[in-house]
């Protein structure tokens, strides 16, 4: 069977069938942002991989080396973030072709521990190699977390209210504008709004501090960080919740700055924020009676639906129609066609 | 500047100095087997990178998915085993092409769980994603040690013994039988003999009941998996302790498949035992006042040589000549040129 029949998912379960498990410390095993291990009576490890293939996640004609360094510290530091921990050490396995010179991994290594400083987070060792097909950059990072702030993307119930932080789309948007670049079409991709959306796909800052003060304030039932994209993020909530959602679409925090470059773009702002994915916000989910711990929190989040009984995703436009949440965010292996 | 001009040991401590420090809770960083991170008071976390890439760690013309699973587990529980540990949990990161097909990924899969399962190990999350350049692997293994049993690379003295687990060089000739194999000289790679060595190659069964039985006795002073061949791994050990060390080449455990095969293969034993890598062997030193210890735990091993004061690797041949040791092991990035 081909890959592409099953879906990213689909493999992702097949995996998970054929492992063996040992439950006594694994509290949060396959499926979710980070693996969460207890490893004292307190504290519980956090750990999470990613990996960032050439051609695929990164494109070296319009991506500089301190940027992809930076980025791939940032997936990984967002996935612990949306668990509610705090990073502490990394590893980083690199696949190199020949023709990378030292400088650029050395810029590569710049880019990363720039973000790693900021977050306090250490290079405790890796794996580097020679790469015969593209750059192979994979990192692991290792956090911790209380017990008690853990959270996981199973836990929203019926009633609770979704959440954002940030804006959404832009990361998407501005890697449109970089390939336009590439191929001459420079257009709208010059100003101040079009490097704003270009810095958030090439070096996303993870809500690292937000997602912090989220799980502390033990106002989340369910967190997930942006990556694949809105509605493919939400049904994953909504999937180990074992609930449906339903969004409003003209409650989606869209950027001035997108909102700017709109008309230059290929697809509609809505198709962006709801499919675009590499967003590295957090989306999350917050009973009623908890909206006001949330609020003094002063981060800024905005809320676009609640979650409902079922297990539908449902898209509420500005007329009051509803329609299907197609989860159209990033699938590896089926390319935007999840359905 | 070219990573070849730099090497891979050169680029790593490049990034070293680039790397933010946080020391607290790093006991053991960047250049050992696997980092040592003190999660509580008597309890050091492991934890341990390495990736395979196509056509440079395996080519799929010969090896099968279940190997490549079992390998790809092995080469970082044998990370574990060298630092004196016991390994708990992992994660993979998968790039797979897109002919690759999902009963392919499965029979990995069955492969890394059977050898994580005998070591009661288990995946707990990863990333999957497609690839455009050759299927690309990336694990990771998190383990646990006691303080007091924490062996690094570092705390050879001269004197110490030097001592080696199993047989040297198997894997290396096997990779050679089975290349032959592909360009149709089957000659002597059909016998007992060539699949134990293919074996050896494909499925390296990982040191770790020894490598834990060393640890727990107290009788080594260092310790190194030999994953890029004797020479190399023994002048890492040389350079963290900051000591020489003196081999005998008629004392390097060969097995009795190598030695009856030895006629048909390309170079003498001597030089896949040196500098063949992949054997996933322990190499260890013991003070001599250790040596009944370490006897008393009935592993087998075989004593090749001594630690000496200074930095000279040197290996004495049958008549009792010494010659400088040329630490030719696998350096990913000058190719089997490391001096």
């Amino acid at each position: 069977m081909r890959i592409s029949d099953l879906g990213e998912f689909g493999l992702i379960r097949n995996i998970q069938r054929l492992s063996f498990r040992k439950t006594s410390t694994t509290l949060i095993g396959i499926g979710d942002d980070a693996a969460a291990l207890k490893v004292s009576p307190s504290k519980i490890l956090l750990a999470t991989t990613d990996m960032l293939l050439e051609e695929v996640h990164f494109d070296l004609s319009f991506t500089d080396f301190y940027s992809l360094g930076w980025k791939s510290a940032a997936v990984n530091l967002s996935d612990i973030a949306a668990m509610g921990g705090v990073p502490c050490h990394c590893l980083t396995a690199l696949g190199i072709p020949n023709h990378i010179t030292v400088e650029r991994i050395e810029d590569f290594y710049r880019g990363f521990t720039a973000l790693l400083k900021t977050h306090r987070t250490t290079l405790v060792g890796g794996d580097t190699c020679h790469s015969r097909k593209g750059m192979v950059i994979s990192v692991t990072v290792l956090g911790e977390v209380e017990k008690k702030n853990l959270l996981s993307r199973a836990g929203a119930k019926p009633g609770d209210r979704v959440f954002v932080t940030g804006t959404l789309g832009d990361s998407a948007a501005g890697l449109e504008i970089l390939k336009n670049r590439v191929k001459g079409q420079e257009g709208r991709g010059k100003g101040t709004e079009a490097k704003r959306l270009i810095a958030k796909h090439l070096r996303p800052v993870p809500r690292a501090a937000e997602g912090r003060a989220i799980a502390r304030s033990g106002c989340a039932s369910a967190m997930i960080d942006i990556s694949d994209g809105l509605s493919s993020d939400l049904a994953h909530i909504c999937e180990q919740s074992g609930v449906g959602a339903e969004i409003h679409s003209d409650r989606i925090p869209i950027s001035p700055a997108l909102m700017k470059l709109s008309g230059g773009l290929t697809m509609p702002v809505l198709h962006y924020a709801l499919s675009g994915g590499e967003d590295y916000e957090l989306l999350f989910t917050v009973p009623p009676g908890k909206i006001k711990r949330l609020q003094s929190l002063h981060i800024p989040v905005t809320e676009i639906g609640a979650v409902k009984r079922g297990k539908a995703l449902m898209l509420v436009d500005d007329t009051g129609r509803k329609n299907t949440l197609q989860a159209t965010g990033y699938d590896h292996f089926r390319r935007m066609k999840i359905t």
